[in-house]
């Protein structure tokens, strides 16, 4: 299969990895606005040619949409525009109502499919890419049934390859479970390392100090703005609902040690623990 | 060195193998209320016989308290009462003003230095014990004038062998330090955890979808409230401090979200990507 990837970055870097290590891919056409990390993905033998969209679309079986949200939304549409009916288009964003209400009367909506590895880092760019990222963990297809049969059984082997297990919902409700499962989790790293770093004037102290646990908490922290911006506009409603329930708990914790209630902060905590068996998946 | 712990639970677990290992501890006692914990503890090599408070007392050099700070403050002064002027007094806890205040007055004072080793895990038990879970760490002796110099070079003697980065600092400093960079992480990820119980409430789809970046910010959650309830109680004030901090900067993120102010938000992030450099020491 002829690949054409449209970003080189952590995640279509570490996919061409494994799809070329397992020999899925037999031509990767890279495409990227910025020149660096083409000639690194070059270097690291995530693409065999650096090209540009037009060459990709020309030549590929499969293009995959690996950059913000914001930007595909923009490029998907255009790139619809110029396939043929035989060639598949996929993105790996982390929301989907928004890209898939772009093209929702497209006439080639049914060449995409909506597609979501559960994986990322903090780190960015080809350099950060791995082949073996992705193996066990979840990815969703939205909207299988918007898409053609063979278009969805293309992404299914993707899928297959990069050794995921796949799951389907609606674009709507997967939006809903990222807020949950993902998005918030970034808002309060953010807003802890702020937090820290307004109380904590000496930046010495944090570093000899931050124990695993907090270095844990924050990692996500350093995750890029150019990435998670888009991602909270797309999906601001999901995203405030949930930052308001976890202001209310903050507020609970807050409360409990105002009042010297001992015993309902034991309870918040004991309830908290209810994420270890759900995690480990024993009940 | 013989050593009594008084709990041989993760941390004191940790510190006996590693001590064992170095062959600084030359016999260990092990003292805990919880009869199975110290069967593990024999059959792991971290301790050489289960003993009571008494006979650990009786023929230990050095008293390691490793048991939760609210258990550790009624129980010090007890230690003190019946040790000889030979013999050192050490703890580990994670908040030291409430401490140091339970003994100002004791007229053995200078027999207790105390200590906290920047590490822990979301686990318990002499089971989650491992020998070189310090090494490179920070750990903080507090109020050094307050001990007799040869009980202060014994801990300092403790600390290099586990092979640890030693700062000294007042009890009340220390406190404050550690509820920026330690206890509100925790108090953010049991809120975490709260927070996406209350909101999804499918269970599994937490299991299926719980994503690398999910389960690091909300690992803290699964400790346990024997531990934290009496730290947050002993470090209150400053907790609630930066816990109020916390809140504020959560609030930020919600307010440029619900005004769309997508400029505002990009510098709240680049803002908190300011605790890369500091966590990995670069300028």
């Amino acid at each position: 299969m002829k690949i054409a990837v449209v970003g080189v970055g952590l995640i279509g870097g570490s996919m061409m990895l494994k799809l070329r290590q397992r020999a899925l891919a037999s031509y990767v056409f890279g495409i990227d606005k910025n020149e660096r990390h083409l000639q690194e993905a070059l270097q690291l033998n995530i693409i065999d040619e650096a090209a540009d969209l037009e060459k990709g679309i020309e030549n590929a079986d499969l293009i995959i949409i690996a950059i913000p949200v914001d930007s595909t939304r923009v490029l998907l549409p255009e790139i619809l525009d110029k396939i043929s009916e035989n060639q598949t288009v996929m993105d790996v964003g982390s929301t989907k109502s928004g890209i898939t209400e772009a093209i929702k009367t497209h006439k080639k909506r049914n060449r995409f499919v909506a597609f979501h590895p559960m994986w990322g880092t903090e780190n960015s760019g080809p350099k950060s890419a791995s082949a073996d990222s992705f193996s066990g963990r979840a990815a969703v297809i939205c909207d299988k049934e918007d898409s053609a049969p063979d278009a969805l059984k293309t992404v299914e082997k993707i899928a297959e390859y990069l050794e995921m297990n796949l799951l389907y919902m609606t674009a709507e409700d997967h939006d809903i479970h990222t807020a949950y499962i993902s998005h918030i989790s970034h808002i309060t790293s953010y807003a802890l390392a702020n937090t820290v770093l307004e109380k904590e004037r000496e930046e010495d102290t944090i570093f000899q100090l931050a124990s695993s646990g907090f270095s844990s908490t924050v990692r996500l922290a350093k995750s890029h703005p150019e990435m998670w911006v888009p991602i909270f506009k797309q999906n601001k409603e999901n995203v405030l609902d949930v930052l308001n329930e976890h202001i209310t708990q903050l507020r609970k914790f807050k409360s409990a040690l105002e009042k010297e209630n001992y015993d309902l902060l034991e309870q918040l905590i004991l309830n908290a623990n209810r994420i270890r068996p759900i995690l480990e998946n024993k009940s």
